[in-house]
């Protein structure tokens, strides 16, 4: 099994932090995304979608998309339980997973893409070249603001974002978090609770991976 | 168990469809978007997002996001199977909903959501007014075309989407062309293989739901 993995990149940072988690031993092949080493020939014949992470099973075959990974991850490496147990914590998981991938890591990777000269005709991740739009880097503050507002509201009345302990929601929502601020979008200081969750998430072990 | 739904939507019909394929009995709620019932204070009570489908629970818990909704069912519903039985079939499909989910369905979203003189102020949904960005539309154009060629390819290869039997990426996908057709974006002839399946999809019994 092999990781194929980018270190500054959020999407892969993601995975590796569930990998931490979990305390799971895999390969890492770095792709470095700078040197555009993700749409060259020798990469696009492992994974024809250009992004990452993706991860090479030792059968030839594979998966992208980070959080597909994860799954298979959870299902390999049950322990710790990282995506729910009974139906409705994995149900309230999932959810909580897409309200943070929509309006969180979409809304930072809008931010980002659209505004860094690097990525003037690639703002979308992947091999197919599209143009900025910059009026998604202001719109991706207001979504933001919104997300940060439903986030923090969650965190006052929860320990962790899915409502139970510690899950991969949180690990996304850390991710969005840091990401936004990439594009100095933080989130305000009246939202208490998200803020103190995010200190408390930073000090996790895993969070340095 | 109710589910909240409105008939015209994509994302509950999603729902409605997985519920078909499944054959259970849950209870139906219409909450009308075209009179904004879904931003009026007796919803959002019930649901803060504002967002359709909506399954509450008999114990007053409840779960947005159509995925989520899905995911619950099929863990207390598992038969028939339409996230995958193996670790590697739950992420395969899991990685295939994702590339429909943000290639497919978002792009076709943007394509309706930022033309349509009745989204004017929300072009994103939930309760947030978000204003139409007219250059979406063009891209929009891009991104499907891009969607399907990938869709024919692999469905040149395989049967159905994820690569094993008919699964929830068979539903997912049939919404996001469904969907894009809204807005007269229609995979070329040349997508054989994309089109074939779409016909054979077309004649489920669940397709009517």
């Amino acid at each position: 099994m092999i990781l194929h993995d980018f270190e500054r990149a959020p999407n892969p940072r993601r995975v590796r932090i569930f990998i931490a988690e979990k305390n799971i031993d895999i390969e890492i092949k770095k792709i470095d995304l700078m040197k555009r080493e993700n749409v060259q020939t020798d990469y696009l014949k492992i994974n024809p979608s250009g992004a990452l992470p993706f991860l090479q099973l030792d059968d030839k075959n594979g998966i992208s998309e980070s959080i597909a990974i994860c799954r298979y991850l959870e299902e390999k490496y049950p322990d710790p339980r990282l995506m729910g147990s009974s139906p409705l914590e994995k149900a309230q998981i999932e959810m909580w997973q897409r309200i943070i991938e929509f309006h969180g890591i979409s809304a930072a990777g809008e931010a980002f893409r659209n505004k860094v000269e690097g990525f003037k005709d690639r703002a979308i991740a992947g091999p197919n070249p599209i143009k900025q739009i910059p009026d998604l880097i202001e719109r991706s503050k207001i979504l933001l603001d919104h997300f940060f507002k439903r986030i923090d509201s969650q965190l006052s009345q929860n320990d962790y974002i899915a409502g139970g302990g510690f899950s991969i929601a949180d690990i996304s929502a850390y991710i969005a978090i840091d990401f936004a601020g990439w594009s100095k979008i933080v989130p305000e200081e009246k939202f208490t609770s998200l803020n103190k969750w995010f200190e408390k998430i930073k000090l996790r072990d895993s969070i340095k991976a």
